[in-house]
């Protein structure tokens, strides 16, 4: 991306770009058909299910003024027209753990002011997101997203660490308080299940449910790879055992019946969204001239922490779903999309709830569930063609070729300067060459020599389904949640702080910020494991010194971070001492790394000398050709966020100095990334070089 | 072994085989020194837990007439003794389940007798004692044990499966009954903790124990290929996890005081061995003439069942504890323990405390976890054996003869007749000539040419730390139990549910019967994993079918054996169901299976033509170059149980008609076993052929 700070230029070249996908945003997820459910499902329980929880939550700290209803209401809301006339589909939104710090902060202020108090507060906050849209305006308009390039993986793994410590924190806090007295009574609740012994074992059966769900919901997870039952089911429960195990664990908590009273275990609580007074808050618009003129002007301070937020939230969110190991295709949108949450901040603080952004670990569940889509999708079809061909009697080489075709007609046409995609040629070729090496060139291919269901895994790159149907469907169902608040309460509490910690636990696997710690901690005989698994290349390129000084570095950082947001009013400035990082990292850590190492660990756009294509060779002695399909995709999709060996540029101390003049990346212009297949899959191919992707 | 008949002759020939290795069985234990203590603590545990379990249900059943004092004495007792004048020291003693199932039947019989009642049960059953006690000298001096090698692995495995579930279903029965009021109260419970709500706290408690304890345990038992801690610390957890498990699960027990009534988690209960009353039975011989003469005849009826189930539990425990993968090398002593046995029930009988005898799973544990220390301690010798000739410039074809002379001093010389140990002998020659056609032969050799840790583990053959310190040293820590009993009484029930579970699942990996059920629920597309991991090879002879077909016979009939152990009266019968299976293997089977494929899974000796030494080669194409000792041992452990491919003998049809005419296996000839090593250990050498051990 171009740093460029003339105004609008930014935001017409995203609008530009994206406007041509735009109609293959919607037919390519329609053409997904039934598929494009598991996705939906799986992104619609883990947007929905924080939200819920924050609503809970905002409503023991605002008394009562937002509730649940609020937070899904503006979560649906905002995520509809995202999905609709956002620039980024892959983007999820949504009401997140700072915002409702913000607003917690925000009323305690409010609450204690005799001409604002509990009556004006939403008018108030209205003026607030007022000021904040404009910011956010000022900020899209000037193009302040082209920095984004700076965020390098150090910030945004420490964001993603940041907020999987927030969620499991929520997780045990939320534990705990099942052992204790409610603080906001659910009606109905019997008085008898107060008593200290329902309340031990309102705890007990808590620490069933939620670490049930927990280890229920990683395991189903898995699913692809377990040895029983049959390929569809592993596929269903993979796809949906997170939504299904919240089912069972819901059911299991109505099994005990006998002399239970009502209120064990805890369920979840929020007025239904027609009772009396819900709607109160829908008019605040109409208030927002009462609040004394000081206090509009005053709510540009609050105002500006909440941009600054939003700014990096959105945009991390939006760059951690699009980490260049995705592979998309299609375009980023950080301006436009920026611009487009000033308006949604302003209607949200016009109609009183409060607003949405872009939330993580969301985003990135999403894009890395559409990338399983994807490899589903690619799959069934070469498979297939591999098939039809197989019976025509086809040699290899007339095989790969016809494989090619289908490829190629399945990759969309997008923006015409775009290189054609060469995924398959490279490792067709070297697979031939292979083959023929073995005499099996020219003959027709069997079973034995190409094994449909095996190699075409090998064959597949990552790609991503990328869609707005997703998004959009999932938006609302939030929506439907909204009516559907009857339903939700059946869920216990303590479902959903299990969720919690498997959100954060899930959230961990391709961070390398978390990989480098457990590497720490991984005895010296067995480091070579990490290699393997993870193809985590600073392992044999930076010395441990390097790598335990950088990650020390960086874990005091993250503590600091944490420790932060514990604090009650100072909580709030944490965005910034995250957004400090970025000039820490370009200004502060050169002088400590050398320049080599510290790309290998924390790759930095503006360090980099422009990337070319170029050559991999592994030679991974493991053999694991007997891995299937859906193993192989579940590594990848975790692997390809890790290390990926490049070609280290001469130009990197040096560029170091100059960091304004290193990389210029146009938007919309081809830009070289690396196509990424496991290691496994090219040492079964022997060693081959792997092409380039085009990505603009 | 002969089956022979002449009276004395088995007795005899165990006694002078034994009695050659007496006092290296008592060296070789005190050489092992404090590594002795991992296995004595594991089958310490496993040997009390259930003890004092099946005490507290005899308490129940017998009106407290029996307790766990007198449930551990008799272990304690048996099990010194045992050890000390016992033949074969792998065999663990107890008090088992079906004893327990024996002696409640005889309560029920007894208290409703006039002239017989509470009072005189004691002395009653020390008349039945006495009746076993004939009935197996009988046994033993006609040589009954000479027909085990009828008992094939269809009954081995099939008792193994039974009594597995009989673990599982007292842990599931035990959870379900935390949720109800006790059947038995301690002192000091608060009659508070009877309430509903306590009631239900604590079976929620529970299963958080138990949950807790069945995970925390099976994990620590995989500790030793854990990534992250030092060796030691993996190794320390790997031996004593369990034993620290139930500490630390003992330990959370104790968290929650806070208006938590005492009875809430519910604890062992057993009376002190010195409170009064305790010692009342010890005197029963005096009260045996009391009983009146009808019931000291009829006291033969119970008698027989007894002795039936001992000769068959005590044998076939013998026989899991002895199976030939284990590479065993000191003799069996099938007869003279049953002798012994005799001896031990008579004994039990008079001092009015119940009998044990060879238990499963424990005595097969017992076996496994001395292979471990074995493994460790020929590692550990190697490893410096190879690093000081590596210091000494020795090429590779010298280390390895050193290497073989170290090996060689550490093999005991046993039976004179016995071959010499041939064990490194065939691996050193492949290595070498594997190495050679690398040119590296006659160079010195370094770290890279010969990985010491690896490659150690790679030359070790499965062998066992055949002593009888660790039995003595375990049933010497059931006799302090005695004395310990107001520590054991600390720990919570729930935790013991949750070890019976662990015993239950510890006891399935290499029950080939078990893992052919897993095989029929396997996915087709992934049966060749079972292959790969367990090395099944009847998974590449035997049709599905037939395997389908042998393992539904066996599962209908487990079963059957499991549905009888329910029935009141009947279910004392169970024994011989099983051993009913016995015929059925030998005349009703072969009817129904192909010769070739009943041999290949269920391998009978009267079947099989004798046993020659062989070549196998294994052309497994995985290489696991990287997995280090710690888990080629835990996988060897358990794979050692598996099939071995063995070469089909062409008599194999023919001899299932003249059964009795088969195999004659004279008692303390030669007799050729197989080495096992895993097929990744040959993979890495190429294929090489392996040697044959020599065991009788």
């Amino acid at each position: 991306m171009e740093e460029t700070f003339v105004p609008f230029r930014g935001i017409k070249n995203d609008f530009k770009a994206r406007i041509v996908c735009y109609k293959q945003d919607w037919t390519s997820g329609i053409r997904a058909g039934a598929r494009i459910l598991a996705p939906t499902t799986y992104i619609f329980f883990a947007s929905a299910i924080p939200v819920i929880s924050f609503g809970e939550q905002l409503e023991r700290s605002t008394d009562g003024t937002l509730t649940a209803v609020q937070t899904l209401a503006s979560t649906a809301l905002c995520g509809i027209i995202h999905s609709i006339i956002g620039g980024q589909p892959l983007l999820i939104l949504g009401v997140a753990e700072p915002t409702v710090l913000m607003y917690t902060f925000m009323y305690n202020f409010a609450k204690d002011r005799e001409d604002l108090g509990h009556k004006l507060f939403l008018p108030w906050t209205g003026w607030v997101c007022v000021w904040t849209a404009l910011l956010l305006f000022l900020l899209a308009v000037l193009g302040a997203c082209s920095i984004i390039n700076r965020f390098t993986r150090l910030t945004g793994e420490l964001f993603g660490l940041l907020i999987a410590m927030l969620f499991m924190q929520q997780a045990i806090k939320g534990l705990v308080e099942e052992f204790g007295v409610p603080k906001t009574q659910t009606e109905g609740t019997n008085q008898i299940a107060l008593q200290p012994s329902w309340l031990f074992g309102n705890g007990m059966f808590a620490l069933v449910l939620s670490f049930g769900l927990l280890f229920t919901g990683l395991g189903s997870r898995k699913a692809r790879s377990w040895r029983y039952g049959t390929g569809w089911l592993r596929g269903f429960i993979a796809d949906y055992g997170v939504p299904l195990m919240i089912l069972v664990w819901t059911a299991v908590s109505y099994i005990p019946v006998n002399e239970v009273p009502r209120g064990v275990p805890r369920r979840l609580f929020s007025p239904n969204p027609w009772s009396p007074g819900a709607y109160s808050n829908w008019t605040v618009v109409k208030e927002m001239l009462n609040v004394p003129l000081m206090y509009i002007i005053g709510a540009f301070i609050p105002a500006t922490m909440i941009a600054v937020l939003y700014y990096f939230d959105h945009s991390v969110a939006s760059q951690l779903a699009q980490q260049k190991e995705f592979n998309l295709r299609k375009p980023s949108s950080y301006h436009y999309d920026l611009l487009l949450l000033g308006f949604l901040t302003l209607l949200c603080g016009l109609i009183g709830i409060p607003p949405s952004n872009g939330v993580i670990p969301q985003s990135p569940m999403h894009t890395k569930s559409l990338a399983t889509l994807k490899h589903q999708i690619l799959r069934h079809k070469l498979v297939s063609t591999a098939r039809t061909s197989m019976e025509k009697n086809m040699n290899l080489s007339q095989l790969y070729e016809s494989m090619k075709e289908a490829y190629d007609v399945m990759q969309t046409p997008l923006v015409p300067q775009m290189p054609p995609t060469l995924g398959l040629k490279e490792l067709k070729e070297s697979t031939v060459a292979l083959a023929s090496s073995h005499g099996y060139i020219d003959a027709p291919v069997d079973e034995i020599v190409f094994d449909v269901n095996k190699d075409v895994d090998d064959l597949l790159p990552v790609e991503v389904k990328e869609q707005r149907l997703s998004n959009l469907l999932q938006a609302s169902m939030v929506a439907a949640c909204v009516a559907a608040m009857p339903l939700l309460k059946k869920i216990p509490t303590s479902v959903l702080w299990g969720y919690f910690a498997f959100m954060a636990i899930e959230s961990l696997p391709g961070n390398q910020f978390w990989e480098r710690i457990l590497y720490l901690f991984t005895a010296p005989s067995r480091r070579y494991k990490l290699l393997e698994e993870h193809h985590a290349t600073f392992v044999e390129t930076v010395p441990l010194k390097a790598i335990a000084l950088f990650t020390l570095f960086q874990t005091a950082y993250l503590l600091l971070c944490f420790g932060i947001t514990w604090i009650p009013i100072a909580g709030v400035l944490f965005p910034l001492l995250i957004m400090l990082l970025v000039p820490v990292r370009q200004y502060f850590l050169p002088h400590f790394f050398k320049g080599a190492h510290l790309q290998e660990l924390d790759a930095a756009a503006y360090e980099e000398a422009p990337a070319i294509a170029f050559n991999m060779s592994f030679d991974d002695p493991i053999n694991h050709a007997n891995i299937s399909g859906g193993e192989i995709l579940d590594e990848i999709i975790t692997r390809s966020r890790g290390e990926i060996r490049r070609t280290q540029s001469s130009k990197t101390s040096s560029s170091t100095t100059t960091p304004i003049g290193g990389d210029i990346r146009p938007s919309n212009s081809p830009q070289v990334s690396e196509t990424i297949l496991s290691p496994r899959v090219t040492a079964l191919r022997g060693e081959s070089s792997l092409g380039s992707n085009g990505r603009s």
